[in-house]
């Protein structure tokens, strides 16, 4: 929809067709755990702009409910599906944007009733009306004795996390918060991969302190029960559950485009130029389907977020109404709530990830106050920084603190040096904001820097 | 204090002589506002490292209670004078960071009883022993019926304070805070002049929310009285005050320096060059006192600010230890809370000040919300940015919110922007973290340079 506005907007003369297979269009998905959570009353408050604005007001022509099953990239013809039968679309210009659909991983059992996904608004619904059904049972229960329960009044039952992703700690967060005692199975040996152990492990700590039990190394293999899910089964553990949430990723939505000759990259996901045209042209791909070119490496990246989604839907509008724009790559950077914490990740964190990328990682993790000592509110920001031995160069970083003490608004100075390549001794020369509120003299990002560059 | 622990730490085997007119060294004169708030509850609390620690534990020997009165450069040797009579001592290298002192402003009065300003711990001491006397007696008086004490059960009493900078503002929060009725005087058209327009008057509407009275264009010219000051006058207004504080700015402590053959620059401040060394070999001068680079136009400006004193003291320590450093310059970064409010501003905001460094500039300021317009807290965020109409050059910019909703973190993008040169066009396609409690899908910072850049 990015991509049509600007499309509509740059030449209103363009004829802009949409097809979406389900009803929803231009929604917040990444605000549906607090919509289960319960901290927003309404689906439809997720939603920008509806279809009907689209429409009247957009002047775009918005087939919702319609499927495409078919593009024929030499004819120029998308073929959908609709109630109203069967539609031939042709196309000067086209733009690819199925985004990406859960993983479903291979645990047996993933069809029982009380197994959901949160992907669609769809999703979020169902969750939603489970929370509540559960929560007005839950009343009348006794409280188990488990690592949350044991602490509530209440206990609207046991529920089972599949994956320690963003989808699964907001999960947790907004299950729990409902009086579910949570338990939470990662495959790995730490939750939020992507962000590094340093940060990893300090959300960890903090689910541990609000009573989540975090399994690890917990390849969850089944999901037994009879009807209705009752044990989410790893190994040799076996937790008695009454719901199940599956958050293990998702994977580009590519069949479409692989049938039709668009070429997939070595992601998996569809391979895209600078300005998002695939091999195939006037055929363009963006968002969760498509690959993007990682700032650092400048090689092709499958990074599933709404922001770069945003950003080359909007090029691709520019682009197809005549002023040829490239958006940038992306860094991969990521922001998450857990709870009373938050936690940010850009770059290349991971020193594994960087000697695969070819350079000689260093990597350091500092604690730092927050703010000026002596000020009365305060706690205390965890800054790792990965940066490339011999030249210096921020690769990446990653930042935890308590909600509110600004992680996530710091980790905007770590997106500008990794995008621009800057060295570390650099950044840690960044004139920085500084009064006693906000931070210490020198901002946790520049102490990092400062230490990082140190062990050079 | 940082030059010293710094060379001392890089080559024990120096001999580090500090010379310190007062009694207290390395506390956060940034901190005293709150603590005359009465937030903080000791002046010992500012104190990062206390004299005793300096000397027994980082082996630096600083003596406290000595007047430096003459530098000789030929003989390379400072005069000091002590309670315990002159003392000379000769140095290889040496470090001028005399600081700043507050600017005496052209005005009948100052001498007056009741008259502050707030630069030294000794200033902070008084004022907070103004403010409990002030407070003790207040119960026992009926309100005034000014725009701040109409609201209040009792009144401390009115105050004024001359001059809208980042003292004056935060001054105005410490003493409303305390239930003073606060009068303050601006001799221009607005408050917080380095923070550009929008920024300026945000934090205005603020302050006249809070009850503090503002008055524009209003040069004060007496503050009269008897013994004590009775009123604050400012052209045909007249305001009866039991107090006032007087924050018009801080000017560089150069007369030693300049005694002694060290150049000052066109600021009026010690000139230094990369590694802060003056015209004169081997005599270094940072902090306050000396001017510093400006990363956009690399001239030399005047920004007497914490961090900056910090990042230079260091790398002359390193720089005298043996190991030549520069630690870059200054993009005027700036930040300050004002009652429920934060701003901070970086570089060249204001478009005349960009004119007159050459620039063609463009200066825009947009709203948008500081977190998912569904996310059920947030307000507002206004983003300031000026930028170089030809080349798109990221000048400087302003950001403004709620205190807590992270213009100051979010500046951090900023910094790196203007620092590195880096073009409108490419931060607008900075892939910044984003997730709902945290900002909307383009952080505010991303949506001020869509709009720059299409206006452009």
């Amino acid at each position: 929809m990015s991509a049509a506005s600007k499309a509509k907007r740059d030449d209103p003369d363009l004829d802009v067709v949409v097809f979406e297979r389900g009803e929803w269009v231009s929604y917040g998905a990444c605000g549906l755990p607090y919509y289960v959570k319960g901290e927003i009353q309404s689906l439809e408050e997720l939603v920008s702009v509806t279809p009907e604005e689209f429409r009247e007001e957009r002047d775009i022509d918005l087939r919702t409910g319609h499927d495409v099953v078919d593009i024929d990239p030499d004819e120029r013809v998308v073929t959908a599906r609709g109630d109203d039968g069967t539609v031939e679309q042709p196309y000067d210009s086209l733009l690819v944007a199925t985004g990406a659909a859960a993983v479903t991983p291979p645990i047996d059992g993933l069809e029982r009733e009380g197994v959901y996904t949160l992907g669609s608004m769809s999703d979020g619904k169902q969750l939603r009306e489970y929370v509540a059904r559960a929560r007005s049972e839950g009343d009348l229960r006794q409280p188990d004795s488990g690592p949350a329960c044991q602490f509530l009044e209440t206990c609207a039952g046991s529920v089972g996390v599949v994956g320690g992703g963003y989808i699964g700690v907001e999960m947790a967060e907004a299950l729990s918060a409902n009086g579910f005692e949570v338990h939470l199975f990662q495959r790995g040996d730490r939750i939020l991969t992507q962000f590094g152990e340093a940060t990893s492990e300090a959300v960890r700590d903090h689910l541990a302190e609000r009573d989540v039990a975090v399994y690890f190394d917990a390849e969850v293999t089944e999901l037994a029960g009879g009807e209705a899910v009752e044990a989410v089964v790893a190994g040799d553990r076996r937790v008695p559950v009454e719901m199940v949430l599956v958050g293990t990723g998702v994977r580009p939505r590519t069949e479409l485009a692989a049938d039709a000759g668009i070429e997939l990259g070595p992601t998996g996901a569809i391979a895209a130029d600078a300005y998002r045209e695939t091999n195939v042209p006037d055929v363009y791909a963006a968002g969760d389907c498509a690959e993007a070119e990682h700032v650092v490496t400048g090689e092709p990246t499958h990074v599933p977020l709404a922001l770069t989604a945003n950003r080359h839907g909007r090029a691709v509008g520019r682009t197809v109404a005549g002023e040829p724009t490239a958006a940038g790559g992306t860094a991969g950077t990521a922001a998450v709530k857990a709870f009373e914490m938050e936690a940010a990740r850009t770059g290349i964190v991971d020193p594994e990830a960087a000697r695969e990328a070819g350079f000689d990682p260093l990597t350091e993790t500092i604690e730092a106050n927050s703010r000026a000592g002596y000020y009365p509110e305060g706690g205390t920001v965890r800054v790792t920084l990965t940066v490339d031995r011999p030249t210096g160069r921020v690769l990446g970083g990653s930042l935890a603190s308590e909600y509110g003490e600004g992680a996530v608004h710091r980790s905007h100075a770590l997106v500008g040096a990794v995008t621009e390549g800057v060295a570390v001794d650099d950044l840690s020369n960044y004139d920085l904001a500084y009064a006693p509120p906000f931070n210490t003299t020198w901002d946790p990002v520049l102490t990092a820097a400062k230490v990082v560059n140190g062990k050079r």
